[in-house]
């Protein structure tokens, strides 16, 4: 037999027998997707099909029940996108079902190498010790090359350590990919010369199927110090294979666009942990971008703070990552986040800057704050 | 100016004022994502930062209004996981919206090519007429691959058009993708020598990113009909990359494992109509599956219909596709499923059959139920 990993569900469910049938349903549909009555007795019976190992009552009050189920390692054949198809696949589109947590086993740590780099790696290149670390945004689209370049200079000389490109940003025409990747690199770089900083330019590497892995090779080659790729639009298997790729170096940071739906309704998707946490880290993304709370989502104080703890828990391989919240960070809400993040977090802040006067003064004031 | 493509979207608010500033942060946070008044005179605030086109109480009554923001193409940058990102990429992340539908303009036609073969090409390469086709799955996992062509043939000796890989069906040990593939295409020959017919077997290529493409060709390659793929994990540009391939000319079937979250809530994500019916054929799918009503999945009847409808509508460029309503069915529904979907339909049965006890009689007499 080999090894089983389980997932932990939130089933909605007036009573535990309606629960049971839930879960046990859920245990037939993400692996062998028959009729009970016509599941093959020995191999697929034994080892296939999901099995049903505890339910209970949820503990946090919500009108369901939590149901821990386990998969064989078999199931999986090696593949990531399979693995994820077993842990949510078609019982996705079941309402009143929620991925609540993953527990790994031998073979999933095996698959899942994890991040390259993690939090250790991106503070190395950054530079800097057991501190936050700090990442802003060039933008919006429709400026030039020129102008965006312009924005990650000042944003590296303000001492920002690593700056992205705005996830909108890809290949239009007034500023190519290519173009702008090679100019903010250089603009990144005059900065760094002036300051003695380590300040890392980062391109949105997302982008046409076959070009994904083309641009972050690019991205490489032209001195960018991390690539930005957002999953849910990418596909969940591209950031484990750049991750694995031994002729890729550069840490991967992970943007949540068009990942919503996976967390927002009570009713359906993951934990904010499993999916930004948990997922994330498998996939082997460094940093993980999410809305933080008080922002302009809707995502609550303890959301985000189980996905920061998320990113970090031992979970018997993959390396700590950075959670790196961002969506409407203030100035005036640096002592707040700083009390609730603490060290380990990636503070990712945009519009408050490009809103004060002197962007180069803005990201000093914030930084000084951060460190104060 | 460029010409504009639309989004309307439904936005939870209990008055009109709520629901315009909703709109407007929209239109902010799909093109430009900093602050109003940071947003740069001229060309940005002109042409790429979203604009509401109109406001309108929900006509259907529930909570909330429609808002229609349209976008500029040069947004888009020829890039559908951008046209996406513009779509819905950081809003989904905001409780209480969902995108209703999506108005294409030139540019965005011009860039989704749609399907290469659409209904009509399926039904040429199964040989009918107007009429509804059949597909079913062989499965389950951790059958061997002599099991699985022994199915495959029989389903085809029943008369399905299409016989396909269950989504689960990878690479694993049991039986491996290439070897099943050429097991099933030469069992599925072997059947239609007997009855003249012509099915198509149609292996499962997702899988490892860098593996999708080369096993889509594999495929072509080893006399298979189409491929299956599913956009929600591999991500959602893989099936347009494929589909405008000149090397490869294979229908593609959309299968919705981990798509779940983007539909079934009221409250984020996408109508139905928009996400199976209209993304899917932007992107190039000729088929897609989908839960019918009245299984073991939650989506109603009139949500059903209104995605084969979607399918099927006239949008301006990219050709009908059919839509694949599955899981559940059985022998006692085909007269409800027949008045309900009419011929413009690709029925998706697997279990009903499998629990009978001559495979190839259940096959025949569903045949006959569908044709009668």
């Amino acid at each position: 037999m080999a090894p089983r990993f389980s997932v932990t569900y939130f089933v909605r469910a007036s009573d535990a027998e309606e629960a049971k049938q839930r879960a046990l349903d859920i245990a037939l549909e993400q692996t062998v997707e028959i009729p009970r009555s016509c599941v093959p007795k020995g191999y697929v019976e034994d080892e296939i099909l999901g099995r049903l190992e505890t339910l209970e009552k949820d503990p946090a009050g919500r009108p369901g029940y939590l149901a821990d189920i386990s998969y064989s390692e078999d199931d999986v054949g090696g593949d990531f996108l399979q693995f994820l198809n077993i842990v949510f696949g078609n019982s996705s589109i079941k309402p009143g079902l929620k991925v609540e947590d993953i527990t790994l086993s031998p073979g999933i740590v095996a698959l899942c190498k994890g991040p390259r780099h993690g939090i250790a790696g991106l503070r190395a290149r950054a530079g800097i010790g057991q501190t936050p670390l700090l990442m802003s945004a060039i933008k919006p689209v429709g400026l030039s090359t020129t102008e965006l370049a312009r924005l990650a200079h000042d944003f590296a000389l303000g001492g920002m350590h690593f700056v992205k490109d705005d996830h909108g940003l890809v290949n239009q025409k007034t500023s190519p990919f290519e173009e702008r990747l090679r100019a903010c690199v250089e603009a990144v770089g005059e900065a760094n010369s002036k300051t003695g900083g380590r300040t890392s330019f980062v391109p949105n590497a997302t982008g046409p199927a076959t070009l994904i892995v083309e641009r972050a090779m690019l991205a490489q080659e032209a001195g960018a110090g991390a690539v930005m790729i957002a999953p849910a639009m990418a596909g969940y298997d591209i950031i484990r294979t750049l991750a694995a790729d031994p002729g890729f170096s550069l840490p991967i940071i992970a943007h949540p666009a068009f990942s919503g739906a996976n967390v927002v309704s009570p009713d359906c998707g993951f934990s904010h942990r499993s999916f930004f946490g948990t997922l994330h880290r498998l996939m082997g993304a460094d940093a993980v971008i999410y809305p933080n709370f008080g922002g302009r989502f809707g995502f609550t104080r303890d959301e985000c703070l189980s996905i920061a703890k998320a990113c970090a828990d031992d979970i018997g391989g993959p390396s700590a990552i950075v959670a790196a919240p961002g969506g409407g960070m203030t100035f005036s809400r640096v002592p707040e986040m700083r009390q609730a993040y603490g060290n380990d977090v990636m503070y990712l802040i945009g519009g408050a800057l490009l809103q004060e006067e002197n962007l180069v003064d803005a990201c000093r004031r914030l930084v000084a704050a951060v460190y104060s």
